[in-house]
């Protein structure tokens, strides 16, 4: 279906003047250990690496680059002499660490909902908005895994004919709830008992239209994050985003079926060139290879398809794949650090 | 989560004047067996029941209501002194057969596309245009199992407020595209080869945006089918209806995700009591009591949730369930053949 030469990853890496003294505050979930695939993979200039979990974890080891690396509890003192460190835990983590992080002259790239939309801190997607990072206090903000997806298949969008109106359906993955996400329905798949599901009900064999929890207006924590990060993101604080964000038995492999509107006319040929032409995003040749999670799993492009006119309006109908724990949540992560080496802000 | 005692279900079949000769085409697929069951649990008035398949399925047995069945090759022939056939076939089937039984005298309610749009022919869920089928001419079309939860969920909107846009996103069960489906995404799930898939690629593990073929506008059949059917069914020609179909690891339970706008203001308190007050259709009373494709399996009910306005404009969200393979194909047949009865056009 999709051909791996179509990659247009950017390995940045190799700029940085010096190794980095890394860290990474959850390095045991499902996110820190793709995040530590994806610095092998890029080859991230790493001298230093201190690998932080809860209590929970710490005291364990990890193999990395075949070697075993200790785990270490994650406290203020644990950031001591680090130059970066990934927050890749849960959001209470982030809170109570981060300010002591950044107080020890690290740089946080956080991969949590905690600091998103502080206005003091950039929510980046280097493809979209690097020039965002220039003004960092300490602490990078790295979006949801849903937002960025959509926010890649929209940014090119945006740029050519600026965005009036997105309607968006989500079909998000397990694995989008973290290891227990994964963890649960692997265990309901196989007719086992989930030990703490963070699902609504079972997941298996089934949809479930509620991600996070519900707020008085209707709409879910997930469904809000989207709304605000997008607006955040593309600098549109009053686009109207319409969102429903649904779980599926998916592991990994977050979806989307978008339906937008533009303020200057914008037929599907073009948006389709658009966005085929944007970074990191890839369209397929023939409409009928439409994009799905299976696809995208373990690679870092944004898949765009079903590109298509509604026929009763003028809107544009556009479905959307990426993998949530690489292009949705590590690598982003890691081209956020690239990028402020790049920039002269890191190293 | 939802309560049996809810099921506004109406068991009206006792009054037909006398038993019927009812035939099933189809009657090994997994809409045929639906419809038996349903046939014995809502005590339909039958005199003699003839099960008819294909040529490869025929001079088998099949057991209903304790006793073996033969099964008879589907011919023209087949139909002489039937009153009324049910078929649950291919469209090929329909298209070959439906005249020859029409011709002998049976009348025809047929679950196939073939001759749901023919403008001779009424597209009926009865709860909604039950008035339609006075002008029958000897078919009868069952709407598509997609259409049938979107337009109960939308009849008592249009009723109050009258539509004027919907744009749906559809997560299909494996089981709207038949025995094959289901008994692919089996097979899958257990690691084999499946023998005929209906699906353009793996379904396990997957979301597949892409049901039935592609036209050259860039939409699939059943999202054309869907605008058609619901427009016809709400006796609405020009609703703007904007559509994408996906297919989701479900066996059996589509859904959903539905953004509404009326000519006339509607809040999501009166729309959540209008909703729950049309015949068929469920609300919970708890907001976070979710509506899946779990909930409604082996129901009759249409279950329907998620109601809010949203954020940025005058839209409604709603999200919807119903079991495709009763309400949405074998249910709604049965309940066309009884109000054929009550208004005395069969029987």
């Amino acid at each position: 279906m999709s051909t791996q030469s179509n990659e247009k990853r950017d390995v940045r890496s190799g700029a940085a003047a010096r190794g980095l003294r890394v860290a990474i505050a959850g390095a045991t979930g499902a996110v820190g250990e793709v995040l530590l695939e994806v610095l092998a993979e890029r080859a991230f200039p790493i001298e230093e690496l201190r690998l932080l979990a809860s209590g929970r974890s710490a005291g364990g080891t990890l193999r990395w680059r075949d070697r075993e690396w200790m785990i270490h509890e994650a406290t203020p003192e644990a950031f001591e002499g680090i130059d970066v460190v990934f927050f890749a835990a849960t959001g209470a983590l982030s809170r109570d660490l981060a300010p002591a992080a950044v107080e020890r002259g690290a740089l946080v790239i956080d991969k949590s909902s905690t600091w998103r939309m502080d206005p003091g801190v950039p929510l980046v997607i280097p493809e979209i908005n690097p020039e965002a990072l220039d003004a960092h206090r300490g602490i990078v903000a790295c979006p949801n895994c849903t937002t960025i997806g959509v926010a890649m298949a929209l940014a090119p969008i945006e740029r050519a004919a600026r965005l009036s109106r997105v309607v968006v359906t989500t079909l998000q993955a397990a694995s989008g709830a973290g290891r227990d996400g994964l963890d649960t329905l692997q265990a309901e798949r196989a007719g086992e008992l989930a030990k703490s599901s963070p699902f609504a009900t079972t997941l298996h064999d089934n949809v479930i239209p509620l991600c996070d929890a519900l707020a008085p207006d209707g709409f879910t924590a997930e469904e809000q994050k989207l709304r605000a990060e997008l607006r955040k993101i593309l600098s549109r604080p009053d686009l109207p985003v319409s969102v429903t964000c649904v779980r599926v038995p998916v592991a990994v492999g977050h979806s989307s079926s978008l339906l937008v509107h533009t303020e200057r006319p914008l037929d599907p040929v073009r948006a389709r060139t658009l966005i085929a032409d944007f970074p990191g995003v890839e369209v397929a040749s023939d409409p009928s290879d439409v994009p799905t999670p299976r696809d995208v799993v373990g690679r870092d492009v944004v898949r765009v398809g079903r590109i298509r006119k509604e026929l009763d309006g003028r809107g544009l109908w556009l479905w959307q794949c990426a993998d949530n724990l690489r292009k949705g949540a590590a690598t982003n992560a890691v081209q956020i650090a690239e990028a402020l080496i790049e920039r002269k802000l890191l190293g």
